[in-house]
């Protein structure tokens, strides 16, 4: 049973010439994309499953965490079962299953999400239910990358991607440990600005509802309560990225890096392309999340750029 | 003034999940697209103008040589001439020019590149002429990075693009002085399989005309001398890889690896795709030896495979 750091993969750091130069930033890229499964979730769910009492565990999630998860309840001999909207892509659902869980298809105009798991619950209530973000184990699990890039260089501000909260209030762990004066801030799509208006108010504002950016990762209805507790005192500012702005840094990662990103991985980038004055003259380092996009969306971003 | 070693940044090495999986073979793919201007010419570039005599350094190149050269003449001050067709891509130019050298563009239908070369030596008589591959500077910079590959492990096979043959030829040395027993196989363009072809008669071959394939850093009328010299003991089999393979290949990096390749560093893959018994069993690294593609040509590519 490998622990979390023999099991993930660490980071890679990029520090591309061409970006730099082009944006006048002293720019570096923590990418995750080459993460086990493609984006840092693998952390969260491999911490998840080697923490979590029971060999059962349960979640619900349309993206990475549901990869990443199967993947680590295979590697630690537990069952997992993922619930997952009939809408997702099928090479999502396929790639899930693909690592040996097992998909529960919900039509989400009939049933909620959060139902479906109550009602797995009861079915099996010796699992492990886990939030891809709300989740102390998860926290801890993405605190591991916060690690990597404090040992890697001391910067004087880090800038990560928010859906969830998950991925931020990792770093900020790391931080305090580390006991670095790094300022950390996030990356939302404009669309879906709860962070930014619960930094703002003091207190955890929810969207309306599931807000339609092209940064799929980011599509939450609110950042999770364990997150808000660290992020309320451990973030700075949440950068409100425009759709453009995520576009255009995907197609600047494609063009100047080499850098294939999804669309929420590169909201980091777009907040400092999209605000260039706040980060000049500071050593910067933008965490990108993953790298799983769909070929068309991809295809179709990188065709209109050029 | 920086040695090689403190010049270059070290290839990645990526072991990926899925990909072995889904082929069923023990893959590690060490790639060349994060390198200093997005390709393992960089290595050459920088060896090339570090150790050569003077302060001018003149090369012909359409492509990821004419960028990296005038990188590293940058980095070391000295002066650069790349000879272009006036037909490459206006970003190419740019990007040439960005990094402070003279770009001569030439109407190839008027006059060759090697005739252009010949007169700028005249006028330049302390000039050094770099060939992309067909130098001994060229070489022993690409040796470093099989130097790098044997560090990592002891592979059965390592298989590495072929156009003009210098990067198979570096790697062919850095074998030699490991004292591996490493199998080292090329992969080219079957549109332009000179390679195969003189490997199979034991003396250099040329292509008729420039081949045409998607695979433009593989477009050269044959490997140059000096690396036939090392090819022809050192390399044990060059696979001729389809234009389909190449496109397979490369959509492959992108759906399973998240990694952006070009044609040309797609070819290692593509020739294991497309001979798969042939690794079968095997400890298999593919090298890829850039990234820098066109955007048009690379979302056409993902457009058409999803």
């Amino acid at each position: 049973m490998k622990t979390l750091l023999e099991a993930i993969r660490p980071t890679t750091f990029l520090e591309p010439l061409k970006l730099r130069e082009h944006m006048g930033i002293d720019l570096t890229i923590a990418t995750e994309t080459f993460q086990h499964t493609g984006s840092f979730k693998f952390r969260a769910a491999y911490n998840a499953a080697l923490n979590a009492p029971g060999d059962h565990m349960i979640t619900a999630s349309s993206g990475n965490f549901g990869q990443a998860l199967a993947l680590a309840c295979r590697m630690l001999g537990k069952r997992c079962h993922v619930v997952m909207p009939d809408t997702s892509a099928q090479v999502k659902i396929d790639s899930v299953r693909g690592f040996g869980a097992e998909v529960i298809l919900i039509d989400t105009k009939t049933v909620g999400r959060e139902e479906r798991l109550d009602q797995l619950m009861e079915e099996f209530p010796e699992a492990y239910r886990a939030s891809p973000y709300d989740d102390d184990f998860v926290i801890d699990g993405n605190s591991s990358l916060g690690d990597e890039i404090t040992a890697f260089a001391e910067f004087d501000v880090i800038v990560a991607p928010v859906g969830g909260g998950g991925m931020i209030s990792g770093i900020s762990k790391a931080l305090c440990r580390a006991g670095h004066k790094t300022e950390l801030c996030g990356a939302e799509p404009l669309l879906g600005n709860d962070a930014a208006r619960s930094l703002a108010a003091g207190r955890l504002i929810r969207n309306e509802q599931e807000p339609m950016s092209l940064a799929d990762g980011a599509r939450t209805i609110s950042v999770g309560n364990r997150n808000w507790e660290i992020i309320k005192d451990g973030v700075s500012k949440i950068y409100e990225v425009t759709e453009d702005g995520i576009r255009n840094a995907l197609f600047a990662y494609f063009l100047e890096v080499n850098l294939k990103v999804e669309p929420t991985g590169a909201l980091s980038l777009g907040a400092v392309m999209e605000n260039r004055a706040d980060f000049e003259g500071k050593k910067v380092c933008c965490i990108v999340s993953g790298g799983n996009v769909d070929a068309k969306v991809y295809g179709e971003i990188i065709g209109a750029g050029s």
